[in-house]
């Protein structure tokens, strides 16, 4: 599969100034000697490297010209699939794209799956699969912390840590198996202590790395958030109140299309994926009709809710259906209309009502009490460990994972020793707990865990 | 303004594998000194063009990674603009790019306005106008035809028939004003008839030029289409019917956004701007309803009209009531369902109420009539005159009439030689002919112009 080359439109879809297309393979340069009529440097495919070149894309049967472009050459293995890539930048329509897309196909590639330019980057060596991994996270990042997580696990900064982690389980499973191979020597009392520090050196280190994991997570992953409330409390002026201060875009710079990220909102670096208007106000209708099921489906995947009650109309029967609902959720309270003479309720009444959760008093029309929502936000939803992105080393619960069952076989190890099980059983532990981490970097990895992860990735990545 | 170095993103917003920044101008090279740190070429902004150099996109305040990246070097005038320009090959993310194209900005180059890569191009004459236009209309092509138009364009085909014919002109001139130079002269009837002459092959091969025009106009805008009919006559079959078939994607690979043009059609090459079924039930509503002003609205704005009536319930005052709206529109009345047995309307009885307009015989669900219908359409829209786009010149709204406003004046020209007028006021007319030309080229043309074109560009262009 490795053998035959491939090709992809490597831009987002759409209009726009530029449109790449990338071929990787063997026959990449071959390809490019066939459909690309250089300019000026007819010999660009003989020993150039690391270069540009200006020319058109033709139908070599019609020799018609389909796109004036720039041919990028990268031979392997300093490209970033490690195999020939050939990069042509294209004008970048829709229609002028495909068309040489299609004349690259015609001429023998194949058109790429999902993540295959990546999956051969890892399977070639050039990125490990946790490197591999946070290209996508960084692509999708909605944030500008969830970007630098991304960027540092592309550097390897993960990897460095699982590695080490790795080599040093390794020497544990190097000792114990020669304790495994001389059993008829004393039982080396010494050197099971020394392995049940190291083991719990191990375990303490692996705590360290995931300390981080929730934050990552979330920075990664966004947090499913839904503003609840009876008609006319002021939900729509929340969203918007925030919409308008904290929408997820880095920059304020014209150009950037503002829909694709439509409902999320950057607070201090966590994405907030605000349900839809829509959703809210049909939640709302079901509520009012009782029709609970289907409002239900909506609070259980949100994992925060900020519910808006009315200062002037104090609570209602109204609101303490929707408590109902939501008890036991991850909820701030807001009272809204705190601008307004004649408020009803305070603070003080609604800790009455519910317990544990934060009550806040805003006005989201005059934008009042905003900084501190979002300051609780943080608290709540990383649980008063809010970790700069600059220190998060783990983002992916597929990580996540590995090392929390990592530490669990090697907890198991520890245990093991103490209780004077004979040293091949403790072995299986360790062998695992190596085993495992080496999924996070992929040097031990099944090709279905491979296939799955990759296919998660876009067209042309 | 054209001192200052401009940066935008190239790429269509949204996710990619790859992303390109682009800076254009003198600052473009050492900006990217600043914000770039090579991995091992260290000094590729001393020598290096039409290079590729890897690396990485740092913060020069923090240090701090923002993305990998590789750089490429086009030095002025072997440039897009014709200045030096940077591109930066990113992941592309609307963050990860935003953070790079912020760090550029920050190093004081200006961020681009819509078009104004393209507009530099002209302005440091590597492209003429024509040529510039062509550039967005390849863009945004929704048909082979059409991108095949504009890459001719784009190649210079249109501006060198142009510039020839504005050259023939300019000669024409010359002699004129060799006769207004020396008016004591005998009155050189045979310069003058020689005039005619010419001035007449002028005005035919601009006519040839045009005769294409038409068809060229519909392959790059496209042709507004709405269905109507009264319900359940299959308006929403025939759209599904239509759009299986022949959806505006040249080809059929996976990972195409098809969003884009949705409701798109590709014609044999046109491309039919199909009015969404949501408006059209509304037209049908308000048809039923008698809110016939919107309805006509809509109407006024097609420029063809497929009308459905049903085979079976046969011509109804629904059906004269909608056949009354559409009076004097260019219309193909279908008559839907020919498949069923129990047809109650053929062909001929509705050429007797509709006059002129062609009548087909389909079957929506079954598929049958569709290529005839879409015979019919490219009958009807170009008018008989079918052209392949190879032999198109001319598709911009914009040349057209420049040309036919160059051809009034020459026609001017021929009558006033005719009619004795004196020589300089003849040539007045031959002036005109000769600016007029020129604003297809760009060689004579006002800033306004020009700023107006290129604010149709999109962002990075």
């Amino acid at each position: 599969m490795l053998d035959d080359t491939i090709v992809a439109i490597a831009t987002p879809p759409g209009e726009g100034s530029i449109g790449i297309i990338r071929i990787s393979g063997s026959e990449a340069i071959a390809i490019g000697m066939i459909v690309f009529r250089p300019k000026k440097n007819t010999d660009w495919f003989k020993k150039d490297n690391y270069k540009l070149v200006y020319g058109h894309i033709i139908d070599p049967e019609s020799d018609e010209v389909i796109d004036e472009v720039i041919l990028s050459i990268m031979r392997g293995p300093k490209s970033f699939t490690a195999e020939d890539v050939v990069e042509i930048s294209c004008h970048g329509g829709i229609v002028p794209l495909n068309r040489v897309l299609k004349t690259v196909l015609n001429q023998g590639a194949r058109f790429a799956e999902a993540g295959e330019f990546s999956k051969r980057a890892f399977i070639n060596g050039r990125l490990d699969l946790a490197q591999a991994e946070s290209i996508i996270d960084l692509i999708r990042s909605k944030t500008e912390a969830g970007a630098k997580i991304a960027i540092s696990q592309l550097g390897g900064k993960l990897s460095k840590r699982v590695s080490a982690l790795q080599s040093d389980v390794l020497g544990q499973l190097a000792k114990i198996e020669a304790i495994i191979d001389f059993p008829e020597d004393d039982l080396p009392e010494a050197t099971l202590d020394e392995m049940s520090l190291c083991t719990a050196e191990l375990i303490n280190e692996i705590n360290k790395i995931l300390e981080s994991a929730e934050s990552g997570k979330i920075y990664r992953e966004g947090l499913q958030t839904i503003i609840v409330g009876k008609p006319n409390v002021g939900k729509s002026s929340l969203l918007n109140a925030l919409l308008k201060e904290q929408r997820a875009i880095v920059t304020d710079i014209p150009g950037t299309t503002r829909d694709v990220i439509e409902e999320v909102l950057n607070i201090r670096g966590v994405p907030l994926k605000i349900m839809d208007t829509a959703g809210l106000r049909e939640t709302q209708d079901l509520v009012e009709q009782l029709g609970v099921e289907r409002t239900r489906k909506f609070l259980d995947q949100a994992e925060l809710i900020l519910m808006v009650v009315d200062a002037i109309t104090g609570i209602s029967e109204e609101d303490k259906n929707i408590i109902k609902l939501i008890k036991g959720k991850k909820t701030i309270f807001l009272i809204n209309k705190i601008d307004l003479e004649a408020r009803k309720v305070t603070a003080e009444e609604i800790q009455k009502i519910i317990d544990g959760n934060p009550v806040l008093e805003i006005s989201a029309k005059n934008e009042i009490g905003l900084d501190k929502l979002e300051q609780t936000i943080l608290e709540l939803v990383l649980e008063g460990k809010v970790t700069a992105a600059d220190n998060i080393l783990v983002s992916n619960t597929r990580h996540k994972h590995a090392l929390e069952r990592a530490a669990f076989h090697l907890s198991e190890v520890l245990k093991g020793i103490r209780d004077g099980i004979p040293p091949d059983l403790v072995s299986i532990d360790i062998k695992s707990a190596w085993e495992i981490l080496g999924e996070i970097t992929g040097n031990n990895v099944t090709e279905d865990l491979i296939d799955r992860i990759f296919a998660d990735f876009c067209i042309g990545k």
